[in-house]
């Protein structure tokens, strides 16, 4: 099929060029005396990235989801009980996760398309009074509804219940892209993933962990090996690591980090936004539905209700076979509800403007009622306005 | 700036991520045993892409600018008289090539927009009783306008006024991505390059010659080494080059080839119409004019020409500047009125979608009188109903 | 500095040019319909590699280091007793991850040098009436001594003794590169990772588990989320995995498996002991030791024993700083007493050669005792004897 | 086969992965306003290779052999005399092309072995009262025969005589790997490629014209247009070419530069020379002569003569077929007389130790009287006390 494919899944996301390339490159020995002086350059960027001065980011050759684990099983004893709100299919799975690690978890149901209710929040943890609850895994992004949630209106409702428990926060596709301030906000575990905001690959599970956290780690009793928080620190003190890192992903990251912070953390932010209401303005012109109530519009990924009596699997199966589009499609409970549209990472307008038209095409393939160019003239107009 | 350069230029054009990476290779010895069976291949599926089976491709490492100068210089003599007509800027510089190198180059002015005359070129070679016209330079695609000529017009008339003149076709943005046929077309020498229909970086001038034209290059009397055809002959029976050639890009030709043959030639050409019918809907949208004159559009390349109160040097500029889209300009005689979009080699309908919409934020920035999403509708619901 | 770094240490290993493109292209879509095209050809052609029928491979985004622990906890339960005989740091580190996972780790201490002692295993075993021991771990390939372990001997020491313990076999240093026979050895878990015979960057984490081993999966207590055998082998079933995969290092597994199965099993094992052979001629003509005892050598990778007043550290280090060449440290216990070179993967015999010459050099700086020359003769006669 | 070609022709030569990767990036217009960035900065830095302050450098996309055309058609006129000495296959072949080119050539035949006599040189230009000759052309480095000749001495001789004469230097395998100073020895048209000491694949005529050599091409009247000096330099003044070049070739150049800039000319050239020395070395040890005579030894290709019972032409098959090492044949005069070894470009001792015992098994597999590991240990003894 000519032409590229064009990925607008919320994740794997496109790879920069010249992060593919600093990645193509002969594998060298982890051992060498000069091995750190490419660790610790990446382990100090992370932290610009995380906007974290006092905390510490660590790198584990694994995935985000494997991040959810590094979090639980280094802060956390067996068996504590753990306080999470349900509302999207990747905290449905962290949720999981933790039962599965013999955790106590606490679930809390939210509608899908909401985000955590603050004010429940805030409730229950008062109600906690013997602090029961020894972490809150709060999804800052939940990339299966397009919604984000107020991380400071979680450490609010902490701090106003005077609640000491750990704040996880899985910020798998956010940080890196949309705002995120894990000191400001009192985040104890920030939990990423390569292949979001990083525009990497799959295969490194990035964290940043407080200082509060990272006293946890050293009394917890939960049995852990690979993904000891400890050991890597212990390695990290002197540059290395405690197994065989991927030296490509390691180059990848170095260089992906480069290109963030040479375009700024704030521009990054600022760029998601621009990015993210184009869409939505698309959204409106169509006259469809986002899942996201109002307040919890995702920058990152969009993700839109199809009508009653369409089924979205048909647009994402029609815009991949047809125009070589990839969109994501919604998972679980809002399974052949929801298409998604993945506007995260390395994108411009031009590229978004393309994906919005090929789902016009794939709408009107399904006899969508839309006007064809509607999206796509909404969707500019605001871009050539909001430029910066 | 974050998100990829959209590349609408007609040339170089975009390189599949296979073939650069055919082309990432460690250097090889150009005399080894095996090296035949890289270059055999590749010159036999050449003749498929020219669409002949009498005539020989040749590769030499240079670029298309001096396949004209191969041609001229290997089938003609010194100071012989060649005719050409003049109607874009690539028409223009072949005419100035064939001058310097000391032909009699007849020169007939043609209104930029439109291609061969055919009847007066028929009258012209009639009206040459004694074949002083040794060869006749025809451009298939001009480039500069988007223009293309028709070569079995030309054929015709050299077949109506008996002349005997060597055809000499510039196809260097058709072959491999518009309708060509050498053998069918009578076509004594088509010259190519590898950045347009062929889909890699410059640095090789890619031809077809006839028997006739191979013959007529063994009695030239004009001064020539580096381009010598006899020489890189002589050195192709064998398997070999006559000096040192590119390997990475003889492995990325052979992979571009690869892809071509599996889409097939025939459907290269309908996706090529396909493309640039879209963009000629968008054109109409909008309300502009193309430089082409009906019957001569080119399904590679499509000029725009701005209103005249417009410089369609700001679009260009601010696209590629506010945008990160690479448009062609207009030159010479249309500097400044035409802007140029090109849509030639690895494409599909999302990604010039998304060039389309580029050019109506472009368009709008300087207050054409556009509709927002008219453009990139009127041409999507072609793509739609068009698709295979 | 000029010139390629030269990789002889026993992994990351040298990654073929081939595998390395095939790893660099774009991020794509892990749920799309042709993701199952990549991912069940790799389990079944790992089977190959692995020499299982019966059995089952599977590959998780992590490294050789996590099989250890995706081997122990999917198949035991908590706190069951496991036996290891430790005879270097990989033992050393295995028994220690089981140890932290709270199993209750039965280590016997054997020279390092030295293999399992088989005689002991089945002793030990028979002598274990209640089959209170539910596993036995084996070190295959013990990379820090480059010692070779008798796994056939194990497997029958097991059967002598008519014990049900699972067979776990870290093969991280020998799967893909000397002879493994899952199946014939009846071994219950391999694991092994991707950057030794699979020629890869490390960060996958590659095993072969028996049926026996998939049943045990299947009633095991350990807490496990990430690394969970089940849901793996639900998702592999349809041909995806749970989270995110690498795309770009299943696309190089795929490529190094072509190349393995391309040259053939029984030849990579008979090319790795010929290269191996090689070094230790040369080690021979120098007059000095290998760690590894007679009938216990490595075919991957050859610890050298330097004289009791060298360091070998500083043929390391000099080797490095002033050739370029990379070569294995000794660790932990054989710390500044050997030095190793790596001759596993993507390896032959021109490259060989230039090691053994480095190392020459090397430690001719250090003043060491030897003929200039004498050992890469001794290794280009046999090698030049003993080619295909 | 297993491992990597170990590729020791003297050209293509090896290309740093650096290089590699740097070329592999998507295609960009050559007409936007950021190209001069791209291109001023390398035509600078050329300078610096060539070792030219007052000249100029220019990059056609063409080969070395190209640019032997470059100088001779556009510094001269059409069939002006120029002289030149015949010792080895490529000052044959450029006699042969000047020939062509319709110049009078006057070629006087040397002993391939030795280089120009400069005592002849300079008789004769003496000799050429009336300065028929119009340029003198002089092969630095004869590849064919591994034979360098002095140009300082051939400045020397045209001073002496007083003579006019233009001086042209073929240092395609000399320029950016062995000492060359083009100011200093007053060159006046300096020829290069990219794909020796520059260590890209082919495709790039590298040249640096004098003043003098600038003003000629002024006023010459030789028949040309691809290869127009006066274009190129026309377009190179704004930061642009006439046609469309390779911009991947430009950022691999651009990196190449960068690597030779970075260790330094002089450190280059001494690089070049420790590790022909070495060679030299293995070659007396084995007790061979070289094809050069001696103080015409090149540092940047070995030619080696077999003893006349042998034919050089096996060792090359061997090494090829057997242990996947490529030598360079001997060419037309010597052809099965002598094999090559190049050691230009990015080459360090380990990877040529490597080679020069590849080439010890191909003799010993041809019965030739060495000793195994003679001339590696020769080689390495020199190595090891010449390092920096």
């Amino acid at each position: 099929m000519a032409g590229r494919n064009h990925l607008f899944v919320p994740g794997p996301t496109n790879t920069p060029h010249d992060v593919l390339s600093a990645m193509h490159l002969p594998m060298e020995d982890h051992r060498s005396p000069i091995f750190p002086k490419l660790l610790f350059p990446i382990l100090q960027d992370l932290k610009t990235t995380f906007r974290t001065e006092t905390g510490q980011c660590f790198v584990f050759p694994a995935t985000g989801t494997a991040g959810w684990e590094v979090a639980l099983t280094n802060c956390l004893n067996m068996g504590d009980k753990v306080l999470i709100y349900r509302f999207g299919q990747f905290g449905h799975l962290w949720a999981e996760a933790a039962r599965r690690l013999g955790f106590d978890v606490e679930v809390h149901q939210v509608e899908w398309g909401k985000g955590i209710p603050l004010d429940h929040l805030e409730a229950r943890l008062k109600d906690d009074k013997n602090h029961e609850i020894k972490a809150v895994l709060a999804t800052h992004n939940e990339t299966s509804t397009g919604v984000t949630s107020s991380i400071p209106g979680v450490r609010k409702a902490l701090d106003a219940a005077h609640h000491p428990a750990l704040l996880f926060v899985d910020g798998v596709s956010s940080i890196a892209s949309i705002e995120f301030r894990q000191d400001e906000w009192g985040v104890d575990a920030a939990i990423s993933g390569s292949q979001k905001g990083f525009m990497l690959p799959a295969g490194l599970a990035i964290l940043g962990f407080s200082q509060k956290a990272l006293a946890a780690a050293g009394t917890s009793n939960f049995p852990r090996s690979f993904f000891s928080l400890q050991d890597m620190a212990a390695s990290n003190k002197d540059g290395y690591t405690p197994y065989t890192p991927s030296t490509p992903m390691l180059h990848g990251l170095k260089k992906a980090l480069e290109l963030l912070l040479a375009e700024g953390m704030d521009t990054v932010y600022a760029r998601h936004y621009r990015l993210a209401e184009g869409v939505r303005r698309a959204v409106a012109a169509w006259g469809l539905q986002l899942c996201a109530h109002p307040g919890f519009e995702s920058d990152t990924v969009t993700a839109v209700v199809v009508p009653a009596d369409k089924d979205a699997r048909d647009v994402i199966s029609t815009a991949y076979s047809k125009y070589n589009l990839s969109l994501g499609a919604g998972l679980s409970e809002v399974a052949g509800k929801v298409f998604r549209i993945g506007h995260i990472g390395d994108m411009n307008e031009v590229a978004l403007l393309g994906a919005i038209a090929g789902v016009e095409m794939a709408m009107l393939d399904h006899s969508f009622d839309i006007k064809a160019g509607s999206g796509v003239g909404a969707a500019l107009e605001y871009y050539r306005s909001a430029a910066r």
